[in-house]
């Protein structure tokens, strides 16, 4: 029981907040602001805008691979910059036709806004919502548009692992090109899991060379994983996420109402990259996790009521920030991915080949977990991890209802993994393991005996009867 | 005859070089290196790298919609900043096999090109080439490759306008990715002209979410503007670069010995975007190419052989070069095109959709051209421009063998291209004009009636009888 702390929501745009934040850590920095029913969880790097808010700028220093941030003050001269040119939202009622934020959510410059507003002709907005999320929402969507006067188009497709391709993102654009959005003024709205916000991501950031667009997760793991950082993608020649770009979304709309609808798995499979940036960084979001994660599950990652600002954060809203805010100092000074040594490729070394061997077998954070769980394995070989802290973790997957084993996931297809990163990460294997809970480095080093040796254990250990 | 100047070429890696510019003209403040057979024409912003070089930081100002640099100590808070991340090198003879820059060109980092050559096994590249230029240079590019015992895979396409397509895009991406290239050493290259250029570099920037990309231009039009700035594109749905890109190139390599096996008219075609660069901001270059324009074409662009630095420069070498450092400063700040006010846009109002509807029969110079000299007749309307400062412009596209009028190009188009523009640009009508030779203003406020009368009076003096 940990959440035990507080956090201040100030009113003013860019002044930064005091977050009194989980015991152990030291606060974090970031900016959080709050106007009706949405506050500001950070704004990170869009880097390429030639117009910086000085006031919005912070600094970020490098430690052993892994970012953390500092006042302008404490800065010193060569550190890495982070200035403020996108959003990530925290929302209310994403969809109650009295919130402005699905409409002008992207909008920080209420100048800016109020010449948009005062355009000649209907706003318009392009949806692109996963199929079944369609089912679900897509009747209060529209709603929502019909009511404020906007002409819009919504276009549900099955955006799932196995369409996540090329000719999806064509789809995509001749609809868009049919129906005619202002590159300038009308972001493209992508409603759904990480899938569906990566392929509208991608046709985004390819019309007219470049659309702004938003991203509204759905997911528990679009909520902590997609729905932060540039990237989007899609698969080709059978490899995950082959094809993409670097594209920072305008805005980012986070509601966890729509986690409501979610199965538990689905749930669970967002918790895995939450668990991910616990053990990459963060010691008090993994207790959290090991502690309230089947609670958080149950509850569908909901808040209960708060009578004020000053009452203490619950699990569900502490635990997503954490691991939002963890994951945001990991991706904002390196959003195109220049530095290969990255903490957060932790359980994505295997289980992009894993996820792609075994699909639709296992969900992404499935297949994280599973890595994951092998890697506890390496990093106990190498003796950075106790026995006790190894089970510590393993517990805390399975109380999570995650996988930790796969028969799939043979010798053959690890090493082949490994090999395949090895040829694209300029000559060197970079894993990131933990060093402790909550804490990790980059390893340069890891023999492939070493990887034998583990996986050996792993397989003995884990694998279950009905597993093979 | 005004090629009566000289430049300096200095050994140092970064350090300006003074450039005795065209008369009437301030010089130039570029950085201009020499090394080999190759010089470094300009380094410009790729503004995504989080290092900056703080020696080829220099500014830029901003006055009435152009671009002018500014050493740092000039210049004032607020100012656009051009960093130094991306190369143009100009070089000689760049197919031979003594010459590094095909290879390596695009590494700048000394000890980066060190690591790079002493990595194990051998070197990879993989070539787009527009299937003209394959059977003209094919064999000698494979000779230079063979020579290095470099690991190499040639792809010759048809890259016709006509082909410019996302499936051109996935037909190269296919053959990269069977080839296998290290998105971090193994820059993709593209020889050939506009479209090529384009079609590799979306390839390319697409490709494991951003691989490197060389250009080489093949045509005087892809040498003097394709081969600047930031952006990719293919065409879609009937219309021109409609998907695309800004990913700058990791070098472009610019080796005027190619425009050798140009046809005339294809010369042609790129003196007109030379020439809109002139208009728009540089008198002497408008000059230069009144004057010594059909000599220039006449002698395919090339230079004589020069007996040392000291020697004057001639024409071909000058008027390029200037053409390509006025593109780089107005693009430079803008590579993103967040500036909707853009002179570089002179004689692309109207030519996207009259180059797309006679499709193949003009040439994009050749459209820029109609377009531009129907401009003409805006500003003359508009009295910015006299009656003879019109008639020798007009004069100076018909010395280059240019198209001034096309039947095609009718009112209705005229005013279809202008309304379709005003659509996507924030709402009002950007039309860059000149207001005298070589120099320009972006005017907002151009009325319909001003488009119509100027359209009767371009019709009624242009066409000629065989034109409709």
């Amino acid at each position: 029981m940990l959440h035990t702390h507080t956090h201040t929501l100030t009113q003013a745009l860019v002044q930064p907040a005091t977050l009194t934040s989980l015991h152990r850590l030291p606060p974090a920095l970031l900016l959080w602001k709050r106007s009706n029913s949405c506050s500001t969880v950070a704004m990170y790097d869009g880097s390429e805008s030639q117009n910086q808010t000085e006031q919005n700028v912070y600094n970020l220093i490098q430690t052993n691979g892994t970012w953390s941030r500092r006042s302008p003050q404490q800065s010193q001269q060569g550190e890495g910059r982070l200035s403020a040119a996108k959003m990530v939202l925290q929302c209310r009622d994403l969809l109650d036709e009295a919130n402005d934020a699905l409409l002008w959510g992207h909008v920080g410059d209420p100048e800016e806004l109020r010449a948009l507003r005062g355009r000649p002709g209907p706003v318009k907005r392009f949806v692109v919502m996963d199929e079944t999320v369609h089912a679900l929402y897509g009747a209060r969507v529209a709603r929502y548009f019909e009511a404020r006067g906007v002409a819009f188009r919504i276009l549900p497709l099955p955006t799932t692992e196995e369409n996540k391709s090329l000719e999806l993102v064509a789809q995509v654009l001749e609809e868009v090109h049919a129906f005619g959005v202002d590159r300038r003024a009308e972001p493209i709205l992508a409603i759904g899991g990480g899938v569906c916000l990566d392929v509208a991501g991608l046709a985004a950031s390819l019309y007219r060379r470049r659309t702004p667009y938003v991203r509204v997760p759905t997911t528990l793991l679009a909520y902590v994983d997609a729905s932060v950082g540039a990237k989007t993608g899609v698969n080709f020649a059978g490899g995950k996420n082959k094809l993409g770009s670097y594209v920072p979304p305008a805005a980012t709309l986070l509601d966890r109402g729509f986690l409501r609808s979610l199965p538990r798995r689905h749930l669970a499979n967002g918790t895995a990259e939450m668990l991910k940036m616990a053990l990459m960084k963060h010691r008090g979001l993994f207790e959290l996790l090991e502690a309230e994660g089947p609670a958080m599950l149950s509850s569908s990652f909901q808040s209960p009521d708060r009578v004020g600002a000053e009452e203490p954060a619950d699990a569900a809203t502490e635990s997503t920030r954490v691991a939002i805010e963890t994951m945001l100092e990991e991706l904002a000074p390196n959003l195109w991915e220049d530095d290969l040594d990255r903490l957060v490729d932790f359980g994505h070394l295997i289980s992009p080949e894993l996820e792609m061997t075994v699909l639709p077998a296992l969900l992404h954070g499935e297949a994280v977990t599973i890595d994951m769980s092998f890697m506890l394995f390496v990093a106990r070989e190498r003796g950075l991890l106790t026995a006790q802290q190894q089970q510590r973790v393993l517990g805390c997957m399975r109380g999570l209802g995650l996988p930790v084993h796969h028969a799939a996931c043979s010798l053959g297809l690890v090493r082949q993994a490994l090999a395949g990163r090895l040829k694209h990460s300029a000559g060197s294997l970079r894993m990131p393991l933990p060093t402790g809970l909550g804490r990790a480095e980059i390893f340069h080093d890891i023999s492939d005996e070493t990887v034998c040796e583990a996986y050996s254990k792993w397989n003995q250990e884990l694998s279950a009867p009905e597993d093979s």
